[in-house]
C-alpha cells in the first residue's frame, strides 16, 4: 500500500477538533455544554435570503460562470461602494466560502518556497492554506499587553527575507478581534511599498466593528492599489457560513487572470448559495443594523464580565465577534480539556434538564506558531445569547476556582 | 508591483473558453449554436430534489460538518452497495464538486514532483488540478483506431518512474466516452499491485454505461482494496452541476485522515447542495431509467449519425455522453473557430427567429499532452434533445464541405 503524501501528514489537525470527543461526551452524559469556541453566528439567515431559496424557478441546477453569477457580482459593487471601495464586477470572482478564496489568492500569488507574513496569534487555517499551496508562513507576534494592536515596523522588517512576497492581514481580526487603525494601515501601506510585496487582506469581519471610524478597507489604500487582493464572504455577516460564498476583490489584473484559471479548472462556484448570497445584499440594511445591535451589546457584555472574574484579562475587541483572554493557568489546552472531561457545575440556575453545565473554549496556543506563547490564553466568540453568555462567565468563573484548587 | 506565481501562468486556460468569446458574438449576431462542446446535461434536475430545497426549514444556513452531513454520506452507502460497493459512511468524505475531490485527492496522496500516469486524450482539467497540486501528469496514449481502449502494459510500464505515486483513470472515460472491460481493470490492477502505485478512479459516468456488463468499481478490484481512491460526484447523473456536491471514497484510513485535515481547513461543503443531493439519490429510479434511455437513443441515433458524414469517424462509445471523433480536416482548433466565426448555415428547416445556424465542438488537441496529437479531432457531447442533434448533424455536414472547398 502506497504512503500518503508528507503534505497530508504535516497539515496541522485543528485544535478544537481534538477537543470535540470530549465535548461529545459531555453532552451524552446530559451536560449544557456553552459553545465559546466556534465561529459560526447563531443569528437566523436573512429571511430575505431564505425566501429566495423558495422561489428558486430553475428546472436544471446548472453550472454557474465560473467566476460567479452576475447579479451577484453586480450587488456587491454597490455593497462595496458604501464601504468607499470602487471596484467593477470584473474585479470580483465568487469562490467557494473564503476558503477557497484564500487558496487561491496564495496559489496565484506565490510559488512554492515563498513566504507570507502575518501577525500572530492568527487564525489557525491560513497555516493548513499554506502547506496547501507549499507556501511558508512567517509570524511576527502581536501581544496581549498591547491589545494585540500592529507589531512594530521593525518587527515586521526583521521577519522578511528574499523570499517574502506578501503580508497577510485579518481586519477585524480572527482570534483576537483587533481592528486596525488608519494609521496601523498605512504603516502597512508603506512596509508592502518599499519591499513590493502583496498585501492579502482578509476582510470577512467588515461588518462587525465597534467604532465610530469608517471602515478602512485594504483596497482603500493610496499607492498600493495593484498590490492589494481583499478575500471576503458573506457567512458571517449573514449568518450564513454553510452557503460556501467568498470571494477575491483586487484591481490586479493579472493576480486576477491567475485566479480565474485556477476558477475555471474547479469550474463554479455553488449556484444555490449564490442565490442566496444576491437576495441578503439588498434590502437587508435593517436586519444587518440588529445584528451589529447585538453583537455590539453582547461584546460590551461579555467582555466586561469577562473581567470581572479574578485573574482573567481580555482587552476591549474593536471588531468580529472573537476575543483572546488570558486565565490564571498555566496550561489552557489542560484547562479546556478539563472543563469538557470532568467539570460540571450545578446551581438552582443550571437549565432544566441538564445534569450540569460547563464551557468549550478554544486553547490559544493554536493559534501561534512561535513554540510557547499563548500557553495561559483561549479563544471566545461571543455567539450564544445573552442569557447563555451570562451563564457561561459563572460556568468559567466556577471552573477556574475548581481547578485552581 | 510584484509578480504573479509561475504556477499562476502555467496553468492551462481551458480549450473551449478561447472560442467563448467567438459563439458569443455568433450568437449576438442571431446565430443558433449548436453547443456540442459542453458537460452539463440538459435534463431537469429530479423534481424530489428541487423539492427538497422549498422545504428547508432551517432558519440559519449554518456550517455543515467537514465531512458531509450523515444523512447524505448513509443515502451514497445505500446507493454504492446497488453497484456493489461496500463502504461505510465513514469510507465517504463529501466534497465541492468532484474537482475538490480531484484536487484533494492528488493532495493527499502525492507530494510536489511526484508521477501520476493517465491516458490520453484525458479531462484537460486534471492538468489543472496537477499544477495545483505541484505534481507532474504523464500520459499513455489511447488511439482512436483502437476506439481509445486502454493501452498496453508494456505503453503503462514504459511511463514509470521512481516519483510514480498513482495511475488516474476515468471510467467511463471523458473525453472518450470509452467503458474499461474487467479484463482492461484487472490488468491496471495487477499494475498498480506490481508498482505499489494508487489507483485514482474517477467514476462520475458510472449511471452512463450502455451494455449489460453491471459496473466494475475500481473500489471491488481484489487485493488492491487500500490503494484505491475513487472520485465521485452527483452533478452528471442528477443533472445538478451547479450545486458542487462530489465525494471522495476509499478504504484507505490514512489516505482519508489527510483528506479530512485538507477538508477541516476548508471548513465544509456547501449546505443546500447536500440537501440538494440527498433528496437525489432515493426515490429517483424512474428518474434515472429514463436519462438513461434518453442518453442510450441520442448516443445510437448520434453516432450513426456522425459516421455517414464523408470523412468523420467515431468510435461507438460504451459510456459517458461524450465522444471524440476524427474529422476530415488538418487542424480542428481552426475549423472549430471558423464554424463559430465565419460558417452560418441557413435552410427551410433553421428554427424561426434565427439568422442561421452553427455548431460549437471542444478542439481536442487541448486534451492530448503529446503535442501533436488530437489536431484532427474534436470531442462532442449528445446533451442536446435529438431535434438539436440531428440539425446539429446537418449543420456539421454543411460546414465541412464548405471549409473544405
Amino acid at each position: 500500500m502506497p504512503a500518503i503524501s508528507q503534505r497530508g501528514m504535516i497539515i496541522p489537525a485543528s485544535p478544537i477538533r481534538k477537543l470535540t470527543p470530549f465535548a461529545d461526551s459531555a453532552k451524552a452524559e446530559g451536560v449544557k455544554v456553552y459553545h465559546l469556541n466556534i465561529g459560526q453566528p447563531d443569528l437566523p439567515t436573512p429571511q430575505k435570503a431564505l425566501d429566495a431559496l423558495k422561489s428558486i424557478g430553475r428546472r436544471t441546477l446548472e453550472y454557474s460562470p465560473s467566476n460567479g453569477i452576475k447579479p451577484l457580482r453586480d450587488a456587491l459593487v454597490g455593497y462595496y461602494s458604501k464601504f468607499g471601495i470602487n471596484v467593477s464586477e470584473k474585479e470580483i470572482i465568487v469562490t467557494c466560502g473564503g476558503s477557497e478564496a484564500l487558496l487561491l489568492t496564495f496559489m496565484s500569488c506565490l510559488d512554492p518556497g515563498d513566504e507570507i507574513i502575518m501577525t500572530e496569534p492568527g487564525y489557525a487555517n491560513y497555516i493548513s492554506f499554506a502547506v496547501t499551496a507549499g507556501v511558508t508562513i512567517k509570524t511576527v507576534t502581536s501581544r496581549i499587553e498591547d491589545g494585540f494592536a500592529l507589531p512594530s515596523v521593525e518587527d515586521f522588517e526583521k521577519a522578511i527575507t528574499s523570499r517574502t512576497k506578501a503580508i497577510l492581514i485579518c481586519n477585524p481580526n480572527n482570534p483576537t478581534g483587533y481592528l486596525y487603525s488608519k494609521e496601523e494601515l498605512y504603516r502597512l501601506r508603506d512596509i508592502v511599498k518599499d519591499h513590493n510585496l502583496f498585501l492579502i487582506s482578509d476582510e470577512v469581519y467588515r461588518e462587525f466593528r465597534y467604532t465610530d471610524e469608517p471602515y478602512l478597507s485594504a483596497l482603500c489604500l493610496p499607492g498600493i492599489e495593484e498590490s492589494v487582493i481583499v478575500v471576503d464572504s458573506v457567512s458571517k455577516r449573514y449568518s450564513e457560513c454553510g452557503i460556501r460564498i467568498g470571494m477575491i476583490v483586487s484591481h490586479n489584473a493579472s493576480v486576477m487572470g491567475a485566479v480565474m484559471k485556477f476558477c475555471q479548472a474547479r469550474l463554479s462556484p455553488p449556484l444555490l448559495g449564490q442565490i442566496v448570497a444576491e437576495a441578503s445584499i439588498e434590502g437587508t440594511e435593517e436586519y444587518s443594523k440588529e445584528c451589529f445591535e447585538e453583537y455590539l451589546s453582547r461584546r460590551d457584555f461579555f467582555i466586561e464580565g469577562l473581567n470581572k472574574i479574578p485573574g482573567v484579562y481580555s482587552p476591549m475587541p474593536g471588531g468580529a465577534f472573537y476575543t483572546v483572554a488570558s486565565l490564571p493557568i498555566e496550561d489552557a489546552e489542560d484547562f479546556c480539556r478539563w472543563c469538557l472531561e470532568r467539570f460540571r457545575h450545578k446551581d438552582g440556575q443550571t437549565p432544566e434538564g441538564f445534569t450540569g453545565e460547563t464551557v468549550m473554549m478554544a486553547p490559544a496556543a493554536g493559534f501561534y506558531s512561535t513554540p510557547g506563547l499563548g500557553k495561559n490564553q483561549v479563544r471566545m466568540a461571543y455567539v450564544l445569547n445573552k442569557e447563555d453568555l451570562a451563564r457561561a462567565l459563572i460556568v468559567l468563573e466556577k471552573a477556574l476556582q475548581e481547578y485552581n484548587r
